[in-house]
C-alpha cells in the first residue's frame, strides 16, 4: 500500500469561494428555519415544566434569533444578543451599540434596550412573557449573575436547563451543511495554494500567517480558530502554537485549521512531509491513516446493514484498537467533534462520549492522531456528513489524504 | 481653531515593532511580578474567610499563573489554564492537549491532568490544598459547574468572589503599560501605511482586512478584536461591522480598531474624512475633539491641584456636557474603558461608573463620540496612561487627532 500522493493537488480542484448570492440564499434558509428551530425548544416547555427559555450563548443567539456576535464579542458586548423565548414571542436584548444590528438581524424580534442592568430589567422582561417558571442556560450563565436574577424575582422559579439548543444544533439542515463544506472548500483551497511556498527555513509562524491570508482572501470571513502549524517534534504536542522555528527538511509539517462561511465552521488537519520521509515517519502516517479509514468505515457498514448507527465512543474505541494494535500509543484526545456555529459542538466521539446512537444527519470530525514526544506528530482530520436518511457517510474535506511531501 | 492636518502621518513617525529580546524581558518582567500579585490575591484570604481561589477567567490564568489560551480558546480547552492559588501553591489544570504547554509557561505552578472531568476531581485536588472554604470566580463560572462542586464537596464551602484579579488588574505595571503602547504604535503605523490607499470605490470590508493585514504583519500576534471600518451614515452605528459598501467622496470614515502584542492590547479610533468635509461635518468633528480634550485636561488639571483624582463617571460626565452644550445629542455608549489583557477591563468611565477616584497608574480609552442616524458618526478615540505618582497624563495613542483628509 503506497501512501505517498503523485504531485500535488491543485486549487482549482476544489469549490470556488461563495458568491453573496450565495450567501443571502443562506441568510434566507435560516430565516425560512427559525420558526421550526424555536419550536422544538418550545416543544420542551411542558416536560420541563417552565413558560419562556432565557439563552446567553453566542451560537444560541444566532441560531435561533439571527443576532450575530464575532468570536469573543459577547466579552464585550454585555447582555446584547441574549434573549428570551416565550410561549409565542421572542426578545432580544441590545444595548445602544447593538440595537440597530439587533433590529436588522433579528427581524422577528421584539428588541429590548438594557445597557449592563439585566437584573433591574429582569422582573418586567420576565413579567411581559407572562413567565413563571423560566428555564435558563446553566451551563452558561455565571453563578453571580444567576444569584441576581433570582433575587430580582422571588416569585419566579428560575429552572436550570442545559443540552437543549446543543442538541438541535447537532442535527444539521441542509443549508448548515453546504456552509460547513463551503468553509472547506476554502481551506482546502488555502492548503493547495501553498505547498509550493513551503520550504525548508520558512517558519511555522510565517505559514501561519501566510495560509491565514490564503484562507481570509479567498472566502473566509473568519477562522475557525488560530491556526496550528508545528513543525517536526512540535507536532508531537496535539496542541501547539506556531513559533519562530523553521520548518527543517526531513521534518513532518502539521497544519490544523479551518475557515468561516456564512457563520458555519470547518476544521482540518493535514500532516505534510518535507522530503522523502524515513520508514518510521511512513509507517506511523500510515498507521494514522489506517485508523481514520477504519472509523469512516465502520460508520459506512452501519448504514449498509440497516442496523443502528454506532454510538461516537464506538467509533473512537475502534479508531483506537486499530493504533494500539500496531504496539503504538494512541492518541489521548478524543477522535473527533462536531462542528457547525461552533468549532466544537456535539456529538463527540471519545471515550467518555455517550453511548447512544449517532444523531443523523450530522457533521464531525474524524482525527485520529500519533505522537511520539520529542520525534514526530501525525494527525490526519477530515469532516464527514453523517446521515441514516440518505444512506450516506460524505467527505466533506476533499483534500488528499495521502502522504504530501514538500519543500 | 483649524483642525484640518497638513499632511500625512508616515509610519516612520512611530516606534517600530518590539523584536524578540524585548518580547522576552516582557515576559521575564511578568514572570518576576507574579508572586507579588499572587501575594495580592493571598492577602484577601483572611477577610474573605477563605483558605484558597479558583479561577477560570483567560486574562487571569495569564496574569496569574503564565498559561496563555488564544482569544475564544477556551471555549474548546476544557479545564485547561483553570487554576487554583492555595496558601502556598498554584495549581494549573490542562488536558492532554496542553499538558506540556502549561508545564512550559507555568512553571511555578503544579500541573494537574483534568479532562472534562473536574466534579469528579474537585475533592481530591481541593483536598490537596488542604482547602476548606474556597473562593471561586462566581462571575465566570457557570451555575450549573458551580452545582456540580458544591454537591462534589458538601463539606467544602464555595465562596463566590468577584472582581479581586479585575481589581489588581486595572492597576498596571510599568512592563504592561509599555505592551500596550507597543500595540498602540502597531496600530498608529498600520493607519498611516493605509492612507495613501485610501480611495473612493474601495470597500469597508476591503479597507478592514487590508489594516488587518498591516498589524498583523508589522508586529501584531493578534487583534485586539475585528476592525471596525464604516463608511457615511454607517459611522453613525456606535458598532457595526464592515460590508461590501463602497467608500464615497465626501463621507466619513471611521476606523476602530487594536494590535495585541505580548498579549496586551491597544483601541484606537480615527475618523478620516475622504475629501473636504461639509462645514456640518467639520462641526461636528470639532465638537468630539474638543469632548475628548476637556476629559483629558480635566485628568490633568485633578494632578496639578494634588486633589484626589476624578471618578469615572464625572469624566464621563464633563465629557458629554461639552457635546450637550452645543445642542449635539450626546455619545450613548460610555466615555472609556480600561484596556490590557482584556480589551474592555477596569476601570470604567461612564454614567454608571463609580464615583470614586479613578486608580493609578492605570490605561484607558477616552473615545467620546457623535452619532447622527443616517448622516454621520464622528468618534475619536485614543488611550491614556494616568499616573498620579508620576503626575502625569500620558496619551499611548500617538496618531495625530486633528482632522486628517484622504481620498
Amino acid at each position: 500500500m503506497t501512501l505517498v500522493r503523485a504531485g500535488w493537488p491543485s486549487p482549482a480542484d476544489f469549490d470556488a469561494a461563495p458568491d453573496s448570492a450565495r450567501l443571502a440564499d443562506w441568510n434566507e434558509a435560516d430565516r425560512a428555519a427559525r420558526p421550526a428551530r424555536l419550536e422544538r425548544v418550545r416543544a420542551r416547555f411542558r416536560d420541563a415544566g417552565i413558560d419562556a427559555y432565557f439563552g446567553v450563548k453566542p451560537e444560541h443567539m444566532r441560531y435561533l434569533t439571527g443576532f450575530t456576535l464575532a468570536e469573543g464579542e459577547d466579552r464585550m458586548a454585555g447582555n446584547s444578543g441574549q434573549f428570551f423565548i416565550g410561549g409565542e414571542e421572542v426578545i432580544v436584548l441590545a444595548d445602544s451599540r447593538y440595537e440597530i444590528q439587533a433590529r436588522r438581524e433579528a427581524t422577528e424580534a421584539r428588541v429590548e434596550g438594557v445597557y449592563h442592568d439585566l437584573p433591574a430589567r429582569w422582573s418586567e422582561l420576565v413579567g411581559s412573557l407572562g413567565a413563571r417558571r423560566i428555564g435558563v442556560e446553566a451551563g452558561s450563565v455565571p453563578y453571580a449573575t444567576w444569584q441576581r436574577l433570582a433575587t430580582a424575582t422571588p416569585d419566579v422559579e428560575l429552572v436550570p436547563i442545559e443540552g437543549w439548543v446543543e442538541a438541535d444544533r447537532a442535527i444539521k439542515e441542509p443549508a448548515e451543511v453546504e456552509r460547513i463544506a463551503a468553509g472547506g472548500a476554502v481551506a482546502d483551497r488555502a492548503l493547495s495554494t501553498l505547498l509550493p511556498e513551503i520550504r525548508p527555513g520558512v517558519t511555522e509562524a510565517e505559514l501561519a500567517l501566510r495560509l491565514e491570508w490564503l484562507m481570509r482572501t479567498g472566502g473566509a470571513e473568519a477562522l475557525s480558530f488560530d491556526v496550528t502549524c508545528l513543525s517536526g517534534p512540535e507536532a508531537a504536542l496535539p496542541h501547539g502554537s506556531p513559533g519562530d522555528r523553521p520548518v527543517r527538511d526531513r521534518a513532518v509539517l502539521l497544519f490544523d485549521f479551518g475557515a468561516q462561511v456564512g457563520g458555519y465552521r470547518s476544521d482540518m488537519t493535514r500532516t505534510l512531509f518535507v522530503g522523502e520521509p524515513s520508514s518510521r515517519d511512513a509507517e506511523v502516517y500510515e498507521i494514522v491513516a489506517r485508523a481514520q479509514a477504519a472509523a469512516i468505515a465502520m460508520l459506512d457498514d452501519a448504514l449498509g446493514s440497516g442496523a443502528e448507527p454506532p454510538s461516537g465512543r464506538a467509533v473512537d474505541e475502534l479508531a483506537r484498537g486499530v493504533v494500539a494494535a500496531t504496539g503504538r500509543e494512541p492518541f489521548a484526545h478524543g477522535l473527533g467533534h462536531g462542528i457547525g456555529l461552533a468549532t466544537h459542538e456535539l456529538p463527540t466521539l471519545g471515550r467518555r462520549a455517550p453511548a447512544t446512537p449517532l444523531p443523523s444527519p450530522t457533521v464531525f470530525s474524524v482525527e485520529p492522531g500519533v505522537y511520539i514526544e520529542g520525534e514526530l506528530g501525525v494527525r490526519i482530520e477530515d469532516l464527514v456528513l453523517f446521515d441514516t436518511s440518505r444512506s450516506s457517510v460524505e467527505r466533506l474535506t476533499r483534500f488528499p489524504r495521502e502522504m504530501v511531501i514538500v519543500g
